[in-house]
């Protein structure tokens, strides 16, 4: 293979000659050889471009940054942006914890791409840009980092977490009110109770998700402040005046959303709060989703010698050994992204606290968790919603013969009769095997006339949203 | 020992003579022996008090109830509430996952303490109050446990929590500005770098606190939401019309706190998303504060072969064998508490996801785990408070040889000679175990008088908050 | 109240004159009042009876303390050991994470004691047995804590976890066999499969818990290992020659159990990774428990709308609102207690990861979680064997019924007409709601006799284990 | 794109043209796109291609598959293990829980793959080799995915956590040695306490990785037994006898690993404990590195004002703006990585209670996260100790610097002059900032002779290893 040679400041290294990256770069790429190699998200790359170019412009305003410079700099960042250079970033995620030559691969490879935008060869006469002194200028490793991160998280749960788990709210919402009236047995404790309606049931969900939709709104805010102007400790060092609301000022604009320079840039270096918060809510919505998939796939059990109450789409052929089975396998595979979800709680919330004095240095682990999460809860609900939930349908049948069975309608006794009487009926019905009229009747304490006028199943389920 | 009978609608229960409870508390009290006795948090316990008295009212303004026994009814949970009859409690956490012992626990006690309170020998004679009929009325475990650890679980946090956690935000906030001037040196990755202040430092705690308040805060929305009024499966069968919200109301009322009935019921009972949501606020307190305690043990680390730049009250004989030892005890126990409320987290996340149709069972276990870990933060805090922080102060001596010996100030030559010749000058002076200011001027680049103008430490600090 | 004066090097303190500790427990009871009071588990105050009483016999055997004083020390340590100074431990979990306040009134209450014990009064004349210099004599806080400990931990998974484990293993084993002949329908994704049998079913479960009690014993080798001897921290310091190895071989001789001195000293008092290994083990079998309790709750499911192949027993009305309701209560009890098991490995996870230089100090915690989970999944299986395991009985007709319906049966045709048409027989039968027999001679794959030759579920239950 | 025709017993599926899978993968491909394509482990690929050749044989020999189809299916498997057709598995890994796709991506590859080795080209003519009915034959999804993850975790063990943390822990025992008579402070609490030897300190980091690796060891038993041979729901349904034992010899023989039937087939696919067992050795490991890694970087923390009694190797530039600076890289990397593996433990544990009936349906999700621990953990243990802990060094004369200052060395006065008068000297001395010899004398507890006798910090450290 053909090499140059990058310098930094420990001295020389040899670089593949057709790529970007430069000394350091290559170092981190050699000296971290955990798991499969380039692991870093694209996504924390592209936060990198945004920041970079924000950086750029608003060091140009502020008069530390020639305007040819600035230009040159945020055109190669665009080009990184519209994915020209994705393979010029090989570095893994468990590298130093700062992610400080993540910060250097996107000096390094915008520098290179300057030099080449310039008009000349990389690895030839003096850089037009430097890494250090122009990229990263106003900037350090520290302040970069969670910048990027905060990007490309808040990216990714606006884009992708959000959108998904709102189509699927959608449908589960207009399940729940076309649904609205067929009345169906409850369960508790997994036993027979009294009724409800399908409609009521897919209400709960879609409640679910509401709450979870909120909470993580809510986190956003926290999310949306930017390291950028901290530098090295927190305390701004190299920065000129105002630079770090500019620079916020300039990611909001060119990502188009509403990030800020943060409240106290010592937090935003030295612990990730932000990220915990938003994975705590990314988490809750697991919670909310495990629920609302095991249900379905429950209900949806049989064909024949399951509870067989709800009807769901035939995808794949359910198995190589049994002929003609099919299985509830878009409900396993977003409860499997909900117990991802559960363990990378974990492992966030372990990075979180291990911050030591002004730096956290678990940066790369929690920003590949939260990613992660994000990606595939938007990912699955989508992919749940439109190969499983648009399609279900009640099978009505087995719905009615359940509820007419059931023991629990005697729970609309209790205010007629008593709560003892009722039980009475009830356990009487369940040991001889009959029904509850005809038990209800032979114990004397009620007639069939008012056993059909007290107990209908279709005047059990309240006005109860 | 003396018993009495008491009967439910399964038969003849012995139960302790003296003993306000019935048949059923009895007998999850002899089914159940996991762990050790009565470990249902009282606070639950209470929050069943609040809602029976509600209930009561509600009841009897809707005319469901006589007068007479909604005051018998309410004078028992007074009672209850000024802790009264805490040994009438004997349940454990670990019984049906509904808590419908519990509930029937609180039933029975008020049943029995009423006939008391009517002027009559309990197992004696009719029930003056029955506990199904009447104390449960317009009512359902399932409704009611969610009720009952919602408000015991507010209460907890409104009234231990956040005021711990203030009380510890306000002192670290008094110690920032206190030392706001106070120069010293940064650590990244545990390794020298560039200064700021003891303020400042205290001030990126401050700030994560508040970021953890505000998150928390963020989460009792939710939490206000009360389950009473869905009864059995979320419908609200047998309860009044109105009677969810003004059970709500009448809850709000007797605890001076902003319940609401929930906007769906069916969520309520089936799903328990608002404990897994403050929970997880919880969880972010634990990070913050598990950072903030190692900080100050490390910086208070010593007393003459560590950091030392904090000093910090002694409180106890720090070792059995070691005479003169004093260590930073208080920060050991608030990580332990920090530690045991991130393994809650995945406690309550798990029972979070195993609602299954119509009721979540894990109600007691999720409970029992969150209020430990919003006693134990607000505790922790206030002795972490009491016991170290309001104590804590820099040694002004070792801060500052820290601060001179470091290499790093020559980050503030990077604006001036660039990053290279800077670098340069710091390997320099590291190889020869020399001073900064030697080899800046032995290399060349700065003159004396230059390095004493552009390298000072207080004009390093930036304005940053 | 009445107090005396105790003394130790900070100085004075008052502690109440009725109780036998002494000042650095009185320090440490006003400096963490941090949740309940007194929540330092009793097995560990009687693992440091135990030790306490080994380290005089080996000291005294040793040369280094009389005989006398041996004496004392060991009968007021067997009258710990026989519970009659319970309420002379009020300290709490959230102390100092090395236990050493915990150490100091072990030997507090030990010393006064033995003052008593030699006839005299506590608080007058010199004390009899020096807390410092004879009981805790060859010690220190930081390898008596760890050995109380292990003393402890050890204990409770051998006569509590391991012997409830097998009671609920006997169980099943015994349902295994006798249900090993019940042929029923099998549910792999919760759908339809081929048949299997009762028994084989429960063999699964005994299968798991055999494989989690070995995994369980494996991890009691490092359990067994005691850090006693190591001193402060690890080398030994102040002990006679022999001593570490003579102490375990007294606690052994006391306890009845195999401890040993641990291999290597400095990993015993700086890292609790048996603490960590034994809890991984508990974890385990709770992930074993949780299956197979939700398992027999699903089966047991209905009684009339849900799955309805096991009866179980009925223990308590399940339902304060739905007459003649029961529940599956023992199965939510004990995957509350798996939830719990859960969380609490996280916990004490965490805890592990941070020992810091020469000393782990989340001591504590890590043995508060270990004694919570090893005694409640023990006594969570006693409960769930004596309530419901022992109790369940197939529900011989709901079976037959269920496995006649089934559509996978058509299974046993694949090796005689192939898995396409076998599908084609089960779609066909599946779309039409008919049963597999008359479409497989309607299809013209097999005679009617060939069908039922072929199509037998007592065949397809295959000869495995 | 060209497509051909493939069918399944839905019916036709297009299939890109140049691909050698069927019907079922391209439907699993299209409707599962969560997360990055392709995300299914290709060790788990290759996991199937032994079990599929393994079968082949099993197959031939027990009379129910002719030599020419053993053969072509050997050749195609042989194929894939030679990573011949790494890119024709598309799917990923959330998909069916069971993961049938993949096993009928296998399956179809390999009978698409054996039509093509026959000379033919696949989407013409009748498929030489069927993919349920010849590649699948004696097996299902159900035994066959559980086999193919055991395999493929078993062999990530063996050939890369194992032997990284083997290296690891030989390089620290070496250190132990060469260090053994290195003489420096001990840290309890963070605090100064009693000295002890660099050797010894690296000894206890030995003894962790020792007890880690005989745990992991000891879960492997478990690992090896496979499910195959169960086929649908463990029954063994459609398998000659003899099959499982001998298709599991069959596994070892091709592996070189001790693999062996599962004891108890209808656990191996209805519970994944063994997944469970393994990756809880692994998290232990975890913690271990978790706690060496961290004392490295402290005890090299500089490198002027911090502890700095470590030299570890200086391997990137350490900031992008703080010139010279250099950082604990490898530790970060590493704990990094356990922070995930900790996370991971969570993933693991929930999908392992959720098994329900005859089947766990968290399998891929369960190997994908054991898979990237063991090989996470085996990476970033040999590029620890390749670029940091082979270059450990001792920084001697901060060592020595910092074990002279420590006013701990009194404890050595103990059993001379009693724990009380000890207490007061080493009191004095932190008050009046002197030495403990000068209080030592001028308190008059002893003699200048007799402190240089007693006072000897290389008579500390003990003869314990």
């Amino acid at each position: 293979m053909d090499y140059r040679i990058e310098k930094d400041t420990m001295g020389e290294v040899k670089v593949p000659a057709d790529k970007l990256w430069g000394a350091q770069t290559e170092r981190s790429r050699n000296n971290f050889k955990i798991g499969p190699s380039a692991s870093m998200p694209l996504e924390v790359v592209y936060g990198f471009a945004y920041l970079k170019k924000a950086a750029a412009h608003a060091n140009c305003e502020l008069g530390v940054l020639e305007t040819e410079k600035r230009d040159l700099i945020s055109q190669a960042c665009d080009e990184i942006l519209a994915g020209k250079h994705d393979d010029q970033f090989p570095l893994v995620i468990w590298q130093t914890g700062s992610g400080t030559q993540s910060n250097m691969n996107a000096n390094e490879v915008i520098a290179n791409r300057a030099h080449q935008l310039a008009g000349k060869v990389i690895g030839e006469g003096e850089k037009t840009i430097a890494p250090n002194d122009d990229v990263n200028k106003s900037q350090s490793s520290n302040d970069t980092f969670p910048t990027g991160m905060h990007i490309a998280c808040y990216k990714m749960v606006v884009e992708k977490t959000i959108p998904g788990v709102e189509k699927l709210r959608d449908t589960l919402q207009a399940k729940a009110e076309k649904y609205k009236d067929v009345v169906k047995i409850g369960r508790t404790h997994l036993m027979d109770a009294t009724p409800l309606t399908v409609g009521q049931e897919f209400s709960g969900y879609v409640s679910q998700l509401n709450h979870g939709l909120k909470a993580l709104r809510n986190t956003l805010e926290h999310l949306a402040e930017l390291a950028l102007g901290g530098t090295a400790v927190g305390t701004g060092l190299n920065t000129p005046a105002g630079y770090d609301v500019l620079v916020a000022k300039k990611i909001a604009e060119f990502t188009g959303l509403p990030f800020i320079t943060a409240e106290n840039k010592f937090e935003a270096l030295a612990a990730h709060d932000a990220i915990v918060e938003t994975h705590g809510a990314l988490k809750q919505l697991a919670v909310s989703l495990n629920k609302i998939a095991n249900d379905i796939r429950m209900m949806a059990s049989g064909p024949r010698s399951g509870i067989g109450e709800l009807i769901i789409p035939a995808n794949e052929p359910g198995s190589s050994i049994m002929p003609g089975k099919v299985n509830p396998t878009q409900a396993e595979a977003i409860t499997m992204v909900c117990a991802q979800v559960m363990g990378n709680d974990v492992a966030i919330t372990v990075g979180g606290t291990q911050g030591h004095y002004e730096l956290n240095v678990f940066k790369p682990m929690m920003a590949y968790n939260l990613l992660q999460s994000a990606e595939l809860i938007g990912d699955a609900c989508v992919s749940f919603n439109d190969h499983c939930a648009v399609g279900i349908e009640p099978n009505y049948k087995t719905i009615e013969t359940l509820l007419n069975n059931s023991l629990m309608l005697v729970t609309a006794l209790n205010t007629k009769i008593g709560y003892y009487k009722a039980a009475e009926i009830a356990n009487t019905a369940h040991q001889n095997g009959t029904t509850l009229k005809e038990e209800a009747i032979n114990l004397g304490y009620v007639t069939a006339e008012q056993y059909d006028e007290w107990v209908r199943p279709e005047n059990m389920v309240g006005s109860l949203k």
